[in-house]
């Protein structure tokens, strides 16, 4: 028999899935000259080596996530796969024994194993409550399987593949196509779970079955998941639907950036199994190269700690710094052009992945190739065909202050009701928040670490969001079957001038009968000093209604140029549509044409100055009413209220402008720059506002409504004053 | 003449007072060898070298601190201090003229300078709105005038010093003898400006004003200052009756590290001063050394960040990296016994004086003699005698769990009713905090940056401590005039095992009628995993009272072991005495033999477990109820209730014990290991508590309430066994 390092030619040669027999060769070479494959390979033998002494934990599936049974699960799968790796690298017999004994022991187990005992899941799965976490074990395992392969009898691959890798290959799929059949993150997971294991027992039926879905599924156009998402509405399935549909051309991933980090996993792992065993599908070049674009991307939509904008269903923590990261970033770095910027993320990291794209991401560390990950201004298409809206990222100052405004679809079951929204963010914190999700994942106190009733009740409403709510209600009255027929359409996107970046885009379908049209422009201009967000928002309605206009800062109140009263006791702002989870703090008592409000937060100074009318409010809120199991952060909220209007423009400037040190108790700059903004013309074609500093400068915008060419040349007479330019807006 | 480096036996050589000549001459020798002198240097050189470029600035004062006048004057001291030295150091002219051409127009304007403006203090300075800022700038600028003497003409020294320096002097001394003639940090800073301008103008008139006081003032003994402290009970007055009253014996200030540190300049500045310039008076040898141990005191009150604890009106984020305690460590390595300790504080601080002292620092650490400080569980009596309570520090696991027990003398005006209340920190975080001061200093904002009313509506009060509130008062009624006769009295203290530390004293006054015992041991048992607090506080009275025992927590309920109800709107808890400022989040409704309640701040996952009875109750309140100006942090607390109740005793258990990472989103630890705690006998002479854990293992603390003997042997006998121990207190 062939040694199995020598096999590499042959495409039954084992490991070939992740792992390749050349990879296993190469890396053996290098081992102990790439200092972060060492430190990582060391970590991790340092790692199974105290589960092999621990012993083999095999508890009888009963648990939601976070207790004992699933934890010890997941656990198992993760270390399998890493002893399976290391059997392979340090080609030490201890640990093939321990995977083959782990893998047997399931293996007797899963034969009689009944559906897992918890019951919430639209798809329960065995040996975890859904079928979701079934998949990450068979996507984990099968690596470990293909790494002690040709170290297993052809019996012993014979028993744990009929009795165990098959039937848990059929049971997530074809028992549950309500879960494998449809485009959905989980699904990925299923596809990959499937194609993987297929791929390692070339088991043809599985890996056509991964790629292309359940051929002859029959599933209920309208059933829904545990989230409230449609199961199958059109009938796409397998992996390349999953990569099709829910990836842009731009690499942006319709769920947003904390599901896409988790989908990143299967995406990339399956992509590099099928690039290894099946190269003729050339599937890193599917759709123009849309897996390693993802990844850019996502690396994008992080903030300047690398953490992940928490945009729809995200957890605010979730970082670039996360294991699926690391592969994606390894795997992007070997299998795409050897972008220098993803070495020095890679080192951030710190790990690599332990096999060969892990092993060109060590060398080229080694020899000083990295250059700093380059954070830009991006514009972010969503859709399949990049026709469905977007996510814009504004950034100034090598991340100093960074807007993130979405105007996207409705991204999945996972969306949330926040057409035109925004958060902003310097460099160390969050400016104005984006709420994230009502779930505290893996916590079991917290629900079972699932989604909390005020996910749906609270952090998905639109009120939730830095954007406008009409009448009380949520876009598209919250209802998701609406929502997911429409997205906001770009009206342009500018980030050429790094002395103003401007985004704008339009939503009519979120409130029938009227138009929005926000603009947000980052401004960093020398004659200004530090770089600001001036917001404009524009609505067109057939009917008078009540706006309301939130920003979610931080921290606590400085001063306002206005008086405000406090009630005695506090009552909720509203009874539904997330306003019942909302006390009202304070309530201005009467507004001139500017109003301002200055807040501290860790020590920074910041300021929005709105213009004001004089039957505006400015409220003072703060959620967590109706909140019985506490499950909400008690954030606090300015929000602008205009009553009984139609047509109307809201115009913002949110500053941060200063900084206090507690040590030497100084503050510098702890006042706004601004002293007034004005409304200059604002008709159905522009809207131009005048920033007044309290330094006297006065600086002009002038945006087009209307027009978004970026060739037409507009020519504006206002009080006198003509305004000529070409483009999109105009600034001054 | 002389060199004036070459006159260091010369007593009337200058420098003198901070720098010496013979230390400039060894400064000069040493330059660009000591390198965390140099870069200090460096640093102070491009400061002033910009300020000498922007020119002189001389405004007219008129405003509070925050505003311009106030900040430019201030930063004028500072300036001129620092340009003095640099003359002496480098030897370079331009800042002697610099110096000189500043103090000129300072002469010119205060000549005919008439009272500052702003009429809010109770001793209106000139420069400045009060004689304290006017003292700093003395203390200040008396060095800048040393380092200048040989460089003015003798009709230059003249015209300074008899139409600015004597009258300055004299304005905060003898014009407001209010100010200076008390026990009292202001006071401490006038005693050293007067004394470091008499010893460089060689005035013994200001010299014996500054260290005895005014000999004849008259002042009323019970007027008070703007805080609601006396200004002069007992007609004591001076330096050296400044350091005789508010230290005690072990170093503590009877104010509290807050404004300890601010003191500190003063009191070490003026002590350099006073030996360079007087060796003959010992004053680091005053009162057994009392300068030198106050420094160590001040390190050991703080948290493993370095950061004070907010004990009284501290604000918090204040830290031993704050200049005034470079020179405090300086000064105290230079003069004191060269503990290696101090180095490493001082590499932490990252720089030094530019003096003799900062020298000596720079050349320890140039040799590489730092060693890490030792935080250490400590005991500081309070008391010029000692003999008035004090502060306890127990720590656990280096830093890893500390505990900061409180049961002191009132702390003059500065003082808070908080009798045996604590605070607990972790590695990085406060656990349950001491909330602090309602101020925001020198954010002009908040009004002026001064006390804010709600320091003395909430932030004094007892409720906003963790400690018992009886009756909805505070202690002493909240009557400083009686709080200031009272201290609470240390039972014991024993910090010798590490297995299980203990701090235990009693309050008899704050209540009239009740007796308080607080006994709380910081338990690091091996048997039963991470340290943890065990408090105990017993309470005998001759009626029956309402209860109230708040822990002010941070972060996000987890998770409790009884139900609860929420209200529908939030009303406050109270009418006055600090619970008209706290909404009432959620009440429990029926409690078992332990509450239960977890909760999750930072990725951190802690827990309070407390014996109950059936018709207590805990309260969930959040702070922020009568705020009309946003002046307080909504943070919240748990609090047990009990009602109609005379003699009883309060049993809570408080945990650190596991984490949350976002990234990985592993929960490790995230349950209470506590199962039950009992009360097993609570006796006049004994309490004796046992705390059972989910892991089955069972432990039991007795401690002696009435004999405090290390010596004393115990026999007590509960159900039946016999315990027999030696000492204040047993554990098994
Ligand atoms: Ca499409
Ligand atoms: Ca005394
Ligand atoms: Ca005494
Ligand atoms: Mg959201
Ligand atoms: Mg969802
Ligand atoms: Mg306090
Ligand atoms: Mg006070």
């Amino acid at each position: 028999t062939l040694d199995k390092t020598e096999q590499t030619n042959n495409s039954n040669a084992h490991p070939k899935l992740i792992l390749t027999a050349q990879g296993v060769k190469d890396i053996r070479a290098q081992l102990g000259t790439i200092p972060i494959f060492d430190k990582t390979l060391a970590t991790v033998k340092e790692e199974v080596d105290a589960e092999i002494a621990s012993g083999i934990h095999m508890p009888i599936p009963k648990d939601y996530s976070g207790g004992y049974s699933h934890d010890r699960h997941k656990r198992n799968f993760v270390v399998l796969q890493k002893a399976g790796v290391l059997y392979q690298i340090l080609d030490d017999e201890k640990y093939a024994k321990y995977v083959k004994d782990m893998l047997m022991q399931y293996e007797a187990m899963y034969k009689t194993l009944p559906v897992h005992p918890k019951t919430r899941s639209y798809a329960r799965g065995k040996l975890f409550w859904q079928c979701l976490n079934d998949s990450n074990w068979l996507a984990y395992v099968s690596q470990a399987y293909d790494c002690i392969y040709n170290y297993l009898s052809e019996d012993e691959r014979q028993q744990l593949e009929t009795n165990l890798f098959r039937p848990f290959a059929d049971y997530i799929s074809v028992e549950n196509p309500q879960f494998y059949n449809r485009v959905h993150n989980h699904s990925t997971w299923g596809n990959a779970a499937v194609g993987m294991i297929g791929l390692v027992m070339d088991d043809d039926e599985l890996v056509q079955r991964a790629l292309y879905g359940i051929k002859d599924a029959n599933l209920d156009a309208n059933a829904k998941d545990n989230d409230g998402g449609f199961i199958n509405k059109d009938g796409k399935a397998g992996f390349l639907a999953n990569l099709e549909e829910p990836f842009s051309p731009d690499g942006y991933y319709t769920e947003g950036p904390y599901y896409q980090r988790y989908a990143m996993y299967p995406f990339l792992i399956f992509g590099e199994a099928l690039q290894n065993v099946k190269p003729e599908l050339e599937i890193f070049k599917y759709k123009d190269s849309v897996l390693l674009k993802s990844v850019n991307a996502l690396l994008q939509l992080s903030d300047a700690k690398g953490n992940f904008f928490p945009l729809n269903d995200g957890q605010k923590g979730m970082s670039t710094k996360t294991n699926a990261l690391v592969s994606a970033v390894d795997i992007t770095y070997h299998f795409g052009n050897q972008d220098a910027g993803l070495l020095s993320v890679a080192k951030a990291q710190d790990k690599v992945m332990l096999d060969d794209t892990g092993l060109s991401v060590a060398l080229g560390l080694k020899e000083n190739k990295e250059e700093p990950f380059s954070k830009t201004s991006i514009n972010l298409s969503d859709g399949s065909d990049g026709d469905e809206g977007g996510v814009a990222i504004l950034r100034a100052k090598n991340e100093d202050l960074t807007l993130v405004f979405k105007y996207a679809a409705q991204g999945l079951s996972h969306g949330h009701y926040d057409k035109l929204s925004f958060s902003l963010y310097d460099k160390t914190d969050e400016v104005l928040q984006d709420y994230g999700l009502a779930r505290y994942v893996n916590i079991e106190q917290k629900g079972g670490g699932n989604y909390l009733k005020e996910n749906k009740t609270w952090a998905k409403q639109t009120i939730a969001h830095n954007t406008l709510t009409i009448n009380e209600t949520s876009h598209f009255n919250g209802k998701y079957d609406v929502g997911s027929q429409h997205h906001s359409v770009l009206h342009y996107f500018s980030s050429e001038d790094e002395t103003i970046q401007v985004v704008s885009a339009k939503e009519d379908n979120a409130y029938p009968g009227s138009e929005l049209l926000r603009t947000m422009a980052l401004i960093y201009d020398e004659d200004l000093g530090k770089p600001f967000i001036l917001d404009i928002m524009k609505v067109n309605s057939i009917t008078k209604n009540q706006y309301d206009l939130p920003f979610y800062y931080f921290g606590q109140v400085l001063s306002t140029n206005f008086e405000y009263e406090t009630p005695k006791t506090l009552n909720v702002l509203g009874s539904k549509n997330g306003f019942q989870h909302v006390y009202l703090e304070a309530k201005s008592k009467k507004l001139s044409n500017n109003g301002q409000f200055s807040w501290m937060h860790q020590n920074k100074f910041y300021s929005l100055t709105t213009i004001t009318n004089p039957n505006d409010e400015l409220l003072f809120t703060r959620i967590g009413a109706n909140d019985p199991d506490f499950n909400l952060r008690r954030d606090p909220a300015i929000q602008l209220r205009r009553k009984n209007t139609d047509n109307t423009v809201f115009v913002s400037v949110i500053e941060s402008h200063g900084n206090y040190s507690p040590v030497t108790e100084l503050a510098t700059n702890s006042r706004s720059e601004i002293k007034e903004l004005k409304v200059l013309l604002d008709t159905e074609d522009y809207t131009a506002i005048t920033i007044a500093t309290v330094n006297d400068k006065t600086k002009i915008f002038i945006t087009a409504n209307t027009n978004a060419s970026k060739k037409v040349k507009h020519a504006v007479e206002i009080n006198g004053t003509s305004y000529n330019w070409t483009g999109t807006h105009y600034y001054k």
